[in-house]
């Protein structure tokens, strides 16, 4: 009954390259049939919003802040909280796949989080900043694969179809650490 | 452009009354036109989650764990935090309006929360558990209202359409402590 | 290796009950050996760490603020979190023996978490707030133990000695879900 | 009052070498007079917590978990979180400067949290890992220093004097999002 959902990772800064390709990201999100998961803010989260929403997809955001009307304009749900860049570690993990535009420290936060978190990482190496410096690289030994490169927003669709297929699909049990 | 969404709190052992409160609660909330936030696990929250999903609503739920499909089967929507006991500021802030069912420790640390940060809290005092000791009562003086009593759910919806038409429409810019 | 330590909760606004209450729990602290760790900010935390530092103990604070300069004058110490009210979480659990002051919300939070995560807990109930209303009583079902009323702090010593004397000292390695 | 406290951020898996520059660099701060915060586990935050506290020094751990003696045998005091791999955004800012020993993906998040939050940071880079490819380099444009490069951990000692020297003596008043 879990819908896929795809996050990205990107500065609120953001030049006109990385806008427009964020807000491709966000279109193709929408047409892979995913919810785009954002940090909330403005530049490459706004961007991407824009382009999921307008293309009929569902924006979710996990914003820094407490209010819940704290978060840009395309968004549809927001999940406040209030952890300053300590959301980062969320935003990170919040997708079945994680992709990247631009970057400053903030995104590298992510990056490392993803990974960490074993996420499926896609890095839109065209905006430049850490998406450009980490494309095709492992961040550590623990995994064996990379940080996939995609070079051209408009190869990013077949890339996503592909990965969101091999998404887990059977469920584990909602007990745990902080039971009951 | 953001949908009206509420949260739901409550513990992941639930008696029958609590199972059948919350579901009723869930089901209130799809009428309401509301999204329902949970905390992804069983009991309150497994019941709420059916409610809603099965009355045509979304259920978005913040999880204590990492991966993506460690949540109950009435999940559209997951933000895994990894965080455990302390995602529960999150979902304590995660609404326009929140809901209590029942509630141990856990619960009573987001009816705390979701007091500092301001929300509006309905317990349903039927329920039992922290719901019933603190319906009607002020947490401290910082705020003038009361949680406020509903002791019967098949009264909440009036309630909820109330709570939801004072939300707030206007939104904060998106910047803050976390600039760039 | 480890060295006892006790944390202790109340409101950043104290009145002079609460202020010489903290005061005397601080300088008990200190006389019993242990560390103390607070919030790192006015009102309960300051009267504590004043007590505390003047009686020849070291004093650890965990802040809700990101800079390191950004805590009372009393602090040896300082852990800055930048996580807002989140920080509750931490201060909460750091102690092998948790004392609470009067309190607000927030100091409810703690006594909520410090419960969850099975800390004993002494509540200095003359202080009035959350410590008064909950002094003697269970938080849930998963304890067998209740919050200790200590009604003069006068009398807080002996209490303390005892409590510190059950503290486990066995290690638990210090491996787990982060590793590598 | 606030004592001078230095972090160090690395695996808690560590090879020969990083354990012996990790043990050196725990020496070094315990001669600059400075506490050690470290994250409490194996490995580099090991051998950097045994060389401070056998040089007469104080350590302090930030730990991933909740229990008290989940921690390794060097640490004087902790400081549990319960947050998991989260806790990295608290080490990364619990100093006055922040060291790097080797490092991997948890490391790196550290790295970019300290960036972040304006800490100094020092790169020892004979360690390898994240430390040497980042020594020398600047993170992202809202600072206008670099990660200080130290290739020979036996010149640790006077990067550390002229560091701490310059931390910000004012405090700041711990008032703020979280009151009262």
């Amino acid at each position: 009954m879990r819908r896929p959902q795809i996050g990205i990772m990107g500065s609120s800064e953001a030049d006109d390259t990385q806008r427009r390709v964020a807000e491709a990201a966000g279109r193709a999100v929408a047409r892979a049939g995913a919810a785009l998961v954002t940090g909330g803010r403005d530049g490459v989260m706004q961007a991407a919003a824009k382009g999921c929403a307008e293309a009929g997809g569902t924006v979710i955001a996990v914003t820094p802040f407490a209010p819940m009307e704290q978060v840009n304009e395309y968004t549809h749900y927001v999940i406040p909280t209030g952890l300053g860049w300590a959301r980062n570690v969320i935003t990170a993990i919040s997708g079945d796949v994680i992709l990247v535009v631009g970057g400053a420290a903030g995104t590298l936060s992510e990056i490392a989080y993803a990974w960490m978190y074993d996420r499926p990482i896609v890095a839109l190496s065209e905006s430049g900043g850490w998406a450009k410096k980490l494309a095709g690289e492992r961040i550590d030994h623990r995994r064996e694969d990379c940080i996939i490169d995609c070079d051209d927003v408009s190869k990013l669709g077949p890339i996503l179809s592909e990965l969101l297929a091999k998404r887990p699909l059977k469920t584990i049990p909602p007990v745990g650490p902080d039971a009951p």
